[in-house]
């Protein structure tokens, strides 16, 4: 299958050679026990690099994210998120069947949240209504074309939690590309969260796992919710081994997925029949519509010339670049894709 | 307290001295076992009226319908509705506590939904993704003010709901006000529905009750969620006394409360700063907002002057008529909140 | 139907006629707005009664034991329970569904906890083993037979409990029957306890109703998780003023069950086949074996003969009394049942 | 660490050299969408083992068993296992969490269930009681000591499911020990359970990783539930690589373990306060008390001597063997075990 463009979604990174033989080679131990060298030393690190106390590593973005909405919440509450937020798009349902609680949906222009927006849907102090018990942030925005939360809004969505006393956690599966394309690190994105979740593999590339990384307390509670999840792995350093290098040299290779994205959008924009907002490529994902296409057809279409992407609605396409993609193949891509759409 | 306009909601009636005579009469036994002769001839009673099998009483509208949801679902689906509708606005987020479903909303003009923006909404068919797994219409729908679901919309979103194979609940709490409106039976609009909760208490009277009807395999199930719930009642038969002169003497007198609400609806219409649609007074509940004003100092100001309301959002009063407030009544309300409003 | 001699269960007491007229009488407000004067005076009274803070009005003793339970642990806990509580037998697994909690059982002699039996079954505390939540005693123990908990043990417990760090709840649902058993008041019965339910309906003949006392701060949070149950009645007071009556003239009635209840349990000791512990017979219950008898088949005959009854097992059959089988009742069901043994 | 002797538990086993290779050179691809090639090839050969239509792989043992129970039951049911089993003990109370089960525990001799055990805690048929939803089979009983149930015991235990219309599923984490113990295969062991959970860790010594087996409807919805936890991961192909030959190479191997343990209990049995049943001792597991003696402190004595021990319960040592300690090393550790004992 070597010869598919894979644009579906990065999470088909397939792990590099590094990765390969740092994995054939790691110290391991029983992590249940807290005794595997290679996960002790990932979750030193990722704390580090993101300037929180402690970290923890998961099997998956969305157990992460659903042990931190565990943590921060009481059954019978209200997530505040994003109303394409991927926590509840995409993430079956777990906060009502793990958590107990529903989403109070705010939709925001581009998915990128203002304190303003949030604020209004904060559940009055009545005994007799759901309270508000977390808001969640995504950022990038997936769903939303990978846009960028800026840090004038998170830094406003901090204070006003704080002051609502209201705990914040951010769905960073892609937050190594906000901050790329922020030129700031995912510290300082990070900085007001309680708790921060992001993938190693997705852009980073490893083949498995995520961390959540945050206060003391908070991690030793998530370390209970994730043997709970059935999330205790054992020697789960040769994951680790992997992801130290995706966390350790990945980042900084994302601007240029960034500039392939940048140059798949503009190969379709002003085409006729499909609508497409630049300003939301911001990232490594590019989501337009046929006006009156069908999505399903066209990605079919590109299927038979080899390049796969996502119909992620009646009529909207996404793309999303990563590694495993070249700058040439996706030029290759975006030559058959705007060829496909001119013949339409 | 005799002498307070309570115009907050329709919840506030007390029974009627029929009813308490009732109550102080009834023939009652141990419902748990089925035996309670007055509990057992409202369910018939009310099936009847409703033209669906059975029936089984219940404590409260909430348990009702989320004995629906409970019903309807799996753990980790998703329940459509609208997106200010009761059973996830006011419900405490049971459909998550106790049965593990998220809200998937729809924003509808006045409240009122249609197959066309339920349609959107049904989550698409993937194992990796939260399935649909009810659509729930509140008629009338209390938020949007007390507005009513007409019966071609109904139709519509039935015969989708079948094609879709999804099931369909109604939240009627006060169906006999949409009924009485429309000028239909309650068992016409009911008639596509699964399952449909109404309430005894609120404009009908009864101090504790409601019903959910549907078919007999339905409410076999309910009747096993119910006593889960601690809804498993003994003599219950004092209450259903009640209920069954709430279902039989009281829907015929909704009228009158439908025309207070109009009488108050026009009374506050066109003063200044006062900002309300018309269209939306369709039964007994009035919602309008101060354009700058203060909802909770203008309720405040109503209730020194022996008018009690409701303020439901910063800006937003709401007004409930109920047969415990009359004509008179609500024309010295009227007086009352057209004088406030002109002094501001 | 007057004719049966009903001794399958206390529940099935009818209010009485002066509970008729209370009802009839009722001054009534809507409970969700802490408005009704009847039950806010049943609860306050059954506070000062039980010797606690506050109280809170229940629809059933099922909800009242859920809602402590939900209100002392967290999902993911232990509930500490004797092998055949009533919390575990009879409340549809609620504490797993709706609190997420498993019980860790213990077998004790008649159902009679001591410390340490509970002490041994304490989860150790390591973060990947679920902790205990809660110890939950019940006095007196239904399927043990009515057995009481005498003070002592209840001291240990909550002294043990409390050195431990873990609340503990009583089901009390026949607490004043244990009271009247040791001639010691239910405030005493109670002292140590975090929460305390127990029914108005059952012994002491209320048609519908159970009440959760405890401190300020846990019956607040109770108020919510009523909610959340669909427990918040309108015009509950109608229920309370029977309440009243049960709370405050029953009790000292209730010597006259116990006496009965001997008088049967004696009827059936010594004939051939009925296996009884006579030790077990402290309050109103009786329980016995037909040792190699059909319990389904004993009940039919005595049902045909007028006289109600429980199998409770294969081989288990129940008598409970109560204030609607009179001493001759009690007297007649004794020959009754003592005439179709001897004849097995 | 390569000095330890550690027999704590046989979840520390690391991968072999041959293991390690197979995870540098797997062939992946994005489980998610199903297209991970090894993923493929190890749920197609776990499923052709154990005579089962398809396999799910999962990160844990203790996700595989939940998704089972989630799979068989419905909110509010029992599910029936021993007192002592890994389900209800050590997974967190996952079942009530995720699954809103409680456990139905039956105490049986050495762990072993017989149907006759089973049989009597099935709930009776009442609407008003919480229904049996699945009976849970453990084999080889880690707590009991690695006890076997034999074929026998299985046979009635499936049959006696089949007629009372219950699905039994097995939670085999050790399911390889007992095929050795008992000279059968894991197939026929497996034969009459409607899903089996087993451990590629463990004694197979796999880094991470469990699969479910059983029908393809099953196994269907165990996709869903799988990502409902969390454990949807990626490029899952390098731990199924070394998953592969955990399945396929260490089974054989296992009797060398069994015989390690026989020589470790025969050490310990007849020392001084050791109280030990060596008919529990059948695989690779060995309990034993020390009658007066604390657990916890001998554990720490023989950690001073090298040997890593595991103190479950106050006055209760177990020892685990496993491939990473060799037949000389146990050895070394009976003979300092025994020189300890013998000191006391």
């Amino acid at each position: 299958m070597t010869e598919w463009i894979d644009l579906r979604s990065d999470t088909v990174t397939k792990p590099t050679a590094a990765m390969r033989e740092a994995m054939a080679a790691a110290e391991v131990g029983d992590d249940v026990y807290g005794e595997d060298p290679t996960v002790n030393r990932l979750e030193r690190e990722a704390a580090d690099v993101f300037g929180k106390d402690v970290a923890i590593f998961v099997p998956t973005g969305t157990m992460g994210n659903q042990i931190a909405i565990r943590l921060h919440t009481q059954h019978g509450q209200e997530v505040i998120c994003e109303s394409r937020a991927h926590v509840l798009d995409w993430e079956m349902a777990t906060m009502a069947s793990f958590s107990g609680c529903v989403a109070r949906t705010v939709a925001a222009e581009r998915g990128i949240l203002t304190w303003e927006l949030v604020r209004k849907v904060i559940g009055p102090k009545l005994y007799f209504r759901a309270q508000t018990g977390l808001i969640c942030v995504e950022n990038t925005h997936n769903m939303a074309g990978g846009t960028v939360t800026p840090l004038g809004n998170l830094r406003e969505i901090w204070a006003g939690a704080r002051e609502a006393g209201l705990p914040v956690h951010l769905d960073g599966a892609r937050i190594f590309n906000a901050a790329a394309a922020l030129g700031v690190s995912v510290a300082e994105l990070s900085s007001g969260f309680d708790t921060v979740m992001f993938c190693l593999s997705k852009g980073l590339g490893a083949p498995v796992g995520s961390m959540l990384v945050g206060s003391r307390p908070a991690i030793e509670r998530a370390r209970i919710f994730r043997k709970a999840l059935g999330g205790g792995m054992r020697q789960a350093g040769v994951l680790a081994a992997a992801g130290l290098i995706a966390l350790n040299e990945m980042p900084k290779r994302l601007h240029e997925d960034h500039a392939n994205a940048r140059l798949l959008a503009e190969a379709v924009a002003g085409l006729p029949g499909v609508e497409i907002d630049l300003e939301c490529v911001q990232t490594n994902i590019v989501i337009f519509s046929l006006c009156d296409g069908d999505a399903g057809a066209f990605v079919a279409a590109l299927k038979q010339r080899g390049v796969l992407a996502s119909a992620i609605g009646p009529h909207a396409v996404r793309f999303v670049t990563h590694y495993d993609v070249s700058r040439e193949a996706c030029e290759r891509a975006a030559g058959i894709a705007s060829e496909l759409l001119r013949a339409r």
